[in-house]
């Protein structure tokens, strides 16, 4: 199901920038679980973007719940709710214009020419909103299971936060909570430079983003197409702009010898151990214990205020475009509290899943 | 569906390493597709690697084709093959027994400790046999379409082959069509000692994967959760092992301009052309026309004849494990072919998606 | 999927009597289809029943097209739309009350307490008049293949319309777009005076609904789970009251000889035609290009103004209720375009399969 | 998925009547679920039929189990057995060749003349084999919840079986696990006889099953698309020569006022008591604790040793076939256990549905 996502809890997407809204039904979540507006006002003002650096449009964001929510709590039936468009300016979308390296002609030609070209349509990262509104819903279920998400921005065009280790994120929640999160500030106020800098020069810059899952218990994730990494990789890749990612020490393990990284294991105290975690928390798809640990590359934003060679495509013509709509000269910031959003929405369905074998 | 993958054209796999066998159903082919049983053997022969450096685990890997096969033709019902189990020596497996960095553990755990630990069980890179049958039918359907898949050896433990020209890549199909495809003849022995050396070591190395899928027409891939980058890495991270991947200049674009990575268009003659190519042919997750280019990092293999600080999980006692089983240093070799039989059951997978919508 | 259906065309209900609204979504639809508003309101004032007889609820059941439909035809991403609900009376329920026969133990059971017990909830007829919708998007397609749907009232409450011969009911087809449709004037008066009877009486009736389907092509259908006969009473028994199905001559076939039963065949001008259609157009769950035949059973309202014999299922009491909502005597005649409208939705469900094997 | 079905108990099913084999993955079952061969045995004979009124066919039926069985009991991996076909003759069946009301033609058109035509292929009977395992390994599960299944024979060609209390349906379950299951034994030689008279007479007979579920608690099943009818019916439906299904009363209730069947509800000693139960313990889809009950219409085989007025497809002419295989004259009693297994499959998908909410 193209816009669908889920073992047991199933959520199906929608939406488009310019229609009247967007938004997402979950179907499948337990009955009774509270609705915490707050956190979500939170959350969606963290993928807003309150700095200078963020996105000129300017949402509300308001999430009205349509169904599925009743004295502010779940009624177990499907849970749809609606995020209004509420400042659009479609204006500054012509029919059949191909922005490079976005969906503009991929759409153009898989729908016919009928696809909602305005503000990208359905590919717009306007629908990634909807899944931090899941993130949020699900994070209520983890805390009971005493499961942390957390992430940083690992690096913004080449600049890199410092390194860590694994066993010390935990030290660092409250800094994670940062809607630019960095745990050198040095290196934070150079990465903002980076960002700051290429909007001056109608340009824009990309990053990488670190996450953690702390406390997940070991046996989450099936042998194969709902390994940890599938189910990670097939919703991270699910959003525009996202080009790689790596579990553990990722590509960094083609170059290293097996001695070198092979995490071996000790009981303490009745207690699994790892010795080290090269592996990414994760054995054969299933979460061993370990903290989970993955990184993400984001591509600077396709959009900037420069000339681009490109066609239109209904009037099949060359032509040069000047995209000056209104768009961040970075992204990375934005797309975080989603992929943390993602991955709390995965440990949830796949604890659902562990539960189900319970009978 | 854990085990089962597919928008339209479904397979489930099955099969444990040390099982009476292995196989699949496929479910959804079109009637009347021939089986070409030379190119199966001869794929087959391909992931089993028949030169020095790799498994020692001989399997005869005959296919038996159980149903939905009738005078060598699909007969539209389910087709299920099984690959027999044929070489096992149950001995080197002990219950309880972790190798660090397997899925012994996880799956001891996962399944409470009826798993069939032997040899991996289902966590067993031995399943992948069945990728290769699947791979060559879809073949039979992308030839129809003109659409080539193919797959070099990028890098193994850190020898890079040589940088080449993506244009290119057709030029040197021949070449790829090696069992260690590798465009550089020099490199590929400089890569092929670099095994040796770490199998003499008792040691093992990893490398990194290049794919192409050459001729996809536009339009394939749904924007969000079967985007064409989510399903071929939910189904990449099925495979044991593999723990990166990225698509066009994937990580490396999270340290460039936007400026600097834009794939400016034109028409030429009515043809779309694109003046470069970072986001490996995927605009919004749908292919563009041009070549779909990814990269997929392959970690040393766990298992090397060493002392392993290890538990026994069944018993509760640390303990130290020597790795005598029959193991390769390095099986990127051997998982390339099945990643070219994914890319081809992918974009099969969505022509018929694609295909769907013509009523 | 609880609340999803479909192979390739996929939809996802949502709504409580008593929130703010229903919908649905409907993914993977041809982009380009035109939305014809008045088709819809047509057969919205169908399923709300404009004559005496029917519901006292009165709903605008405005559509409003959240995202989906640009310019009035469809994009080809996620369609969905929003029906909200307007007429609400909530006083008449009370937490924990049983309506006997209703939903509401077992969703009280289910939910832990925590459903939306006002007006059913999820489990509310309400939710069907998305059905009508996505029946009338459907049937714009069936269209191009001049497929048809029909249905006509059978029986209400023992009263039976004419018998008719199968193939004469294309000469009925005006009569069939009636909202109480009946061959017999005769017997259509009879059965409204059935109703009106049950009204005064503060009871409620049942009946049957018979349904044809005319002009599917050979081939629709898969042979076991996906069979038409399973598709379409999966659908059918989604909705609430209606407690059996038959096809073809259906129960009636289990007291025949197989001789009497035996649908024959011949070549008319290559031509195929069937001597009878005890099978109802099915053959091993496949469309066999006759006419496509089946009966429904309705039971009758399970809400009339009289005393039931209940509990509080909250309080844990016994109690006596007088059910004295808005009900309708008979649903029959509401029904009925909702089979049509599901049916139309199997019809393209399946010829979109059928067209996906053609690549 | 045409060949698979299940929320989280998944099965995909294969095989054709005369291919090597016929078979089922089940994949989600709890790991270390015990395999009761003997249990397997005795059910499969029944579906055999041991009485000289069953098929002329004798298969081993011997259940090879491929993988995910390990010292015999689950692994938690997918489960695939097989079942070899053994006495097969395919000289019985001509290419092209239309036996009336079976899918012959249907399959032809839909497959392009490539479908195994020999016995059916895919759409044999042959392959509920396979359903009757999958019933052993549900049963195990079922035992642990006290909840049992059974089924009887409501009538044979219009002799039916003794009315009985739904209550007393317990004090009849040893008579219920005959292989020809009638309450009455008088009532049971007349239906014998029914059978007997038509096989003299190279004609065939049909018939009414009755089932029963005993035991299940409150809050099985979904309100749409998998309530307990639409899974139920879906699945049953899968099985050729099933034309109909009913719930509770079925269609007897179109003919009843509401106040006839209206299932008042009382407190005994804290425990929920129906007064009636017209409704067959199913509320909005959902199990309401009461006893679930439903009745299935079986038609006469469609061969017998008569001539038959139809076409050779491949040839298009008509011709006249005389259909001598080995076949049934009625087929009624080697469906049930069918039955049995499937309900026993839905409840256990639908107990592990129930689980997964208890996070």
């Amino acid at each position: 199901m193209a816009s669908s996502f889920g073992q047991i809890l199933k959520i199906t997407i929608f939406g488009e920038s310019h229609a009247k809204g967007i938004g997402m039904t979950i179907d499948g979540l337990p009955a009774g679980l509270a609705i915490d507006n707050d956190e979500i006002k939170k959350a969606m003002q963290k993928r807003h973007g309150n700095s200078e650096i963020s996105t000129e449009r300017h949402e509300n964001d308001e999430v009205e719940f349509v169904c599925g929510v009743f004295n502010n709590v779940t009624t177990g039936s499907p849970l749809t709710f609606i995020i209004y468009n509420t400042d659009v300016h479609s204006s500054s979308y012509k029919e059949g214009d191909v922005r490079p390296s976005h969906a503009d002609l991929t759409n153009y030609i898989k729908y016919n020419g009928y696809n909602d070209y305005r503000g990208g349509g359905f590919s717009s990262g306007r629908i990634t909103a909807s899944f931090i509104v899941l993130g949020c819903i699900c994070n209520q279920l983890l805390k009971k299971h005493n499961i942390t998400i957390c992430s940083r921005i690992y690096s913004i065009h080449g600049v890199f936060d410092d390194e860590i280790n694994e066993k010390d994120v935990k030290n660092y929640l409250n800094l994670l909570d940062d809607d630019f999160p960095v745990i050198s500030e040095k290196q934070k106020a150079a990465m903002i430079n980076e960002i700051k800098n290429a909007k001056k020069a109608n340009d824009s810059v990309g990053g990488v983003i670190e996450s953690f899952i702390i406390g997940a218990p070991i046996g989450l994730g099936e042998p194969y197409f709902n390994s940890m990494e599938s189910a990670i990789s097939q919703l991270f890749f699910s959003i525009g702009g996202i080009k790689g990612i790596e579990f553990g020490d990722g590509f960094g393990l083609s170059n290293k010898f097996g001695s070198e990284v092979k995490d071996e294991i000790r009981l303490n105290n009745n207690n699994i151990e790892y010795l080290s975690n090269h592996n990414g928390g994760l054995n054969g798809g299933i979460s061993n214990g370990d903290i989970i640990h993955l990184k993400t590359a984001i591509k600077p934003t396709s959009s900037f205020k420069q000339q681009f060679s490109t066609i239109n495509i209904k009037d099949q013509e060359n032509k040069t475009l000047l995209l000056d709509g209104r768009y961040d000269s970075c992204f990375v910031q934005r797309v975080l509290p989603v992929l943390n959003a993602l991955l709390a929405y995965v440990v949830v369905d796949m604890l659902m899943a562990k539960e189900s074998k319970n009978i």
